[in-house]
């Protein structure tokens, strides 16, 4: 199969993407966050690239169904119900909403993939999660990392390296030379993704303005193994295998 | 000393750049084709993005000066002089004559830097001298890959990381999530920079339309070792210590 990958989403557009399977990441920390409510109960989350739009469409929703969640300079924005910390989306918060979601880099992203054929959410705490899936499709595959402010960011290329080098251990891949760089950066970390949270930029300024403990909880592989999936406009879960049992036996018995 | 890395110019524009010090990287070919045409005597390179510039700015030189180099998907463009071979550009082409140069991703990289306060072109054909030169100007220096057709390059990402991993030998540097990430890549291919070049995407893409030699010639560390420096049209050679005390000493007897 063969996989290629985007260091930043400059340069990319809604086009580009159009009929792709395509893997989004933003380590710190927005497909963290969006695993993390998803798996505490949420409904479904609403990725929108501006706060003015995310307002909009949050007064169009019934204010007990609906959060405004996102951040800008790392913080949560004025009259937001949250910010874009992972812990602060807990099953009490999140439960049954619908979350309207803007963050710097990692929203844009994601509205970018709108027109994609499959659109995931993958970070290091869903990553065996995500390459069950690309294994499963199978085909060809697009990670976009979110990078920072339109350039390179070391957390989400290292993970792209750790999807990569996974799907490697079972299929034949074929890759870019960014994919080629991902998996060497993932060799290089794979001891220590705590270690090189604390190193990367984004990582040294979360801990700068109090966010340490997101760091911890980005760095944990596999803790949260839930697959966010797009149908356009909003992520979901994935089904799991035994839901669609469910829903499949009541159909029948329907 | 401070060194940044953008691994592509996209989202890079004459304002970024302007006030910097910034070396422009395009291994394969531009940066190593520059070197070349320069130390071969060439007077200057005149860096154009597009082929109808080129065109104009070439009717206004005398025909007997000037002459017209670039590529577009790696080949020479109908009715140039050169297209972008190093090995093309020999003494008894380019002696003393004004080269205008259009190519894909290296020219509008260097034309993205004419605000810059001093823009330098690196490659691994020159670059211990480039290492030299950052050292002796210190202060804050950036580096910008021309990457391919505004994505990621692993050949231009691992010069730079060469580039700070040789001035990091005696100084002090601190550098980005792309700065670590290309000293990553220079230890994980330093012993093979050919076999590297063989395997990034652009270079297997030149060796199939027929320039195996073209990799050899780009992968010969410090084989060209002249810095081209730019006054925000043209590059020249910098003048050698020994050129510069020869007009010295004639400025006094003059």
């Amino acid at each position: 199969m063969k996989i290629e990958v985007f260091f930043s989403p400059a340069g990319v557009d809604e086009l580009n993407m159009r009929g792709r399977n395509v893997v989004i990441i933003d380590v710190l920390r927005a497909s963290t966050t969006i695993c993390t409510a998803l798996r505490n109960g949420a409904r479904e989350i609403i990725p929108v690239p501006d706060i003015e739009n995310a307002t909009k469409i949050s007064a169009n929703l019934s204010s007990d169904s609906r959060l405004l969640g996102g951040e800008r300079q790392g913080k949560r924005i004025d009259g937001f119900d949250l910010g874009n910390s992972p812990l602060e989306y807990t099953p009490e918060r999140v439960h049954n909403k619908t979350i309207i979601f803007t963050t710097t880099n990692g929203a844009g992203a994601m509205y970018k993939c709108r027109y994609a054929a499959l659109a995931l959410v993958g970070t290091f705490v869903n990553v065996s999660s995500i390459v069950k899936m690309i294994k499963e499709v199978g085909g060809t595959w697009t990670i976009l990392c979110s990078g920072r402010q339109g350039a390179f960011s070391v957390e989400d290329a290292t993970c792209a390296g750790m999807i990569i080098s996974s799907v490697q251990q079972t299929i034949d891949v074929e890759t870019d030379d960014a994919g080629m760089t991902a998996v060497i950066l993932y060799r290089n970390y794979k001891r220590s993704i705590l270690g090189m949270l604390k190193k990367a930029e984004h990582g040294k300024y979360l801990a700068s303005i109090g966010f340490d403990e997101d760091l911890k909880f980005c760095a944990e592989v596999d803790s949260v193994p839930v697959i966010p999936v797009s149908d356009g406009v909003a992520l979901r879960l994935k089904p799991s295998p035994a839901e669609l049992r469910e829903k499949s036996s009541k159909q029948i018995s329907d």
